[in-house]
């Protein structure tokens, strides 16, 4: 008897499918103009202890809670705060957690204190490469430089998937800033779109995020200090020399290479080990491909 | 500044929508009718060093895995082996570390070594309550006496959501006997609807499984047999004292509340916070309601 590893087999496979490859096939017949390097301005650097998370903000959609998360990064803000939640299937979210004591929080300095909803944005203008549907949240979903997102009615707006990077907010649309920040750890939570601003996502990782300890508090928030785990530093790409930054290439959403991963992803068959074709893959199932690079 | 507690003040905010309620208030609205225990016959109970994983199995959808694992269990099969396998955004996994070592492995002792696919079912004659679409994978989604389900073309299948239970298999579509299961532990990989065999989901205590170091090796596998988590034991409920069972019910999904759940789970500015209305929830992010129960 094997071991019942599901989907061991599949680069054996390949070979017989040349005309509509499958996912790792598209990713061989690549270029290197197919690839794009992290943008240091846009990318953040979090150290925990156990490791450090990468991610990319996303200025074309949420400009304003972008650059004052850039504002707080650069003054070390968030250094030495903590992680201040985690719930099961839905969120972890960090700040400071004395933020509701006025004599205690820590100051925001030069950042603003609140920001308007960026929860959507015009679509004109906007790069977007659609994804074939169907979507329950949105008329059209895809793709826009690596970002999952949906359009409607002359709309686009960033959605909730895995590793989705949001900015908390309290009940009022403006009351989210950036000092309190959460990243995905469950199941889309697609209801959240166009609700809250999403800012970013994370492309390395994720693991440092998603085994924490779930807080027990309401929603998941950590009852105790001790409990929560610290912010090492958090750092702008931009910041750090070179060397320390990833070294890692995300496939570009805009290229025939993207199209035909899509396609490979709703036609699995194609890898082997798959009986049935769904002949369909879900927005946050599409999963950008990364790829490391060698060091500069 | 208030914290940024999102969707904090539901509750304060639901006496105002009486005729379609929010979710919480459908559950007050409830009836001890609508809700049902757990049956011991078809729970199982894994201990962990971390605590209890409580499993509800799906005979009417995978009846001979069903059976085979209860063989399984009976005899005690799980105890002192591990979870093998935690692979991030995916699944965890479980067994026999020396499954592949015909001289180490444990016996199955009168377990079958093969099952038929059992990857779907004859759509007659199932308990199935709809919820509106659309879906991608399937012709109409819903719910199955707790359970996501989908139908098409008369055949019915359990999907894969978070806290899915699954029957890990080789290539081959009988390869999947019970002795390696696994458990969803991201966004929904409905890509593996009708290419595995699904047996059951977790209940309680996912956040021993989702939280587990991830694995280095291919596919989220350990590596090294001290990274694993040992299984103390796989018990099934009806094997236990009562009291020593989980004391939990479960919102039964043939009914009128369970309805209205779903449609204030698609409509979540009743409970205040929300902006927008999806007007939708995928089926995957219903989650069907359990509450504690006082001990008999």
């Amino acid at each position: 008897m094997n071991r019942a590893v599901f989907f061991a087999a599949a680069a054996l496979i390949l070979a017989g499918f040349s005309d509509a490859p499958g996912t790792q096939a598209v990713l061989d017949a690549s270029t290197p103009a197919d690839w794009r390097p992290l943008d240091p301005a846009n990318t953040l650097y979090m150290e925990l202890p156990s490791g450090r998370v990468v991610i990319e903000l996303a200025p074309d959609f949420a400009p304003k809670s972008v650059e004052n998360i850039k504002t707080l990064v650069s003054a070390h803000y968030f250094d030495g705060l903590a992680i201040t939640r985690s719930q099961e299937n839905y969120v972890v979210q960090w700040g400071d957690p004395h933020a509701e004591d006025e004599a205690q929080r820590r100051s925001l300095g030069d950042a603003a204190t609140t920001i308007p909803a960026e929860f959507e944005r015009q679509a004109a203008g906007l790069a977007f490469t659609p994804i074939p549907g169907p979507d329950g949240y949105a008329d059209e979903v895809g793709y826009s430089k690596g970002f999952a997102a949906a359009r409607e009615n002359g709309k686009a707006w960033l959605t909730h998937c895995y590793a989705s990077l949001g900015v908390g907010r309290g009940d009022t649309a403006d009351s989210g800033n950036g000092a309190e920040l959460y990243v995905v750890i469950g199941h889309a939570p697609r209801n959240l779109d166009r609700n809250i601003t999403l800012a970013g996502r994370v492309i390395e990782g994720m693991e440092h995020l998603s085994t924490l300890a779930r807080g027990t508090g309401p929603l998941g928030f950590y009852e105790k200090p001790e409990q929560m785990t610290p912010i090492t530093s958090i750092r702008l790409g931009s910041e750090l020399p070179e060397a320390e930054r990833a070294h890692v290439e995300v496939l570009r959403t805009d290229t025939e290479t993207f199209r035909k991963y899509v396609d490979a992803r709703a036609h699995r068959s194609r890898d082997g080990w798959y009986l049935v074709d769904q002949n369909f893959v879900d927005l946050c199932n599409v999963r950008v491909p990364t790829r490391e690079t060698s060091r500069p």
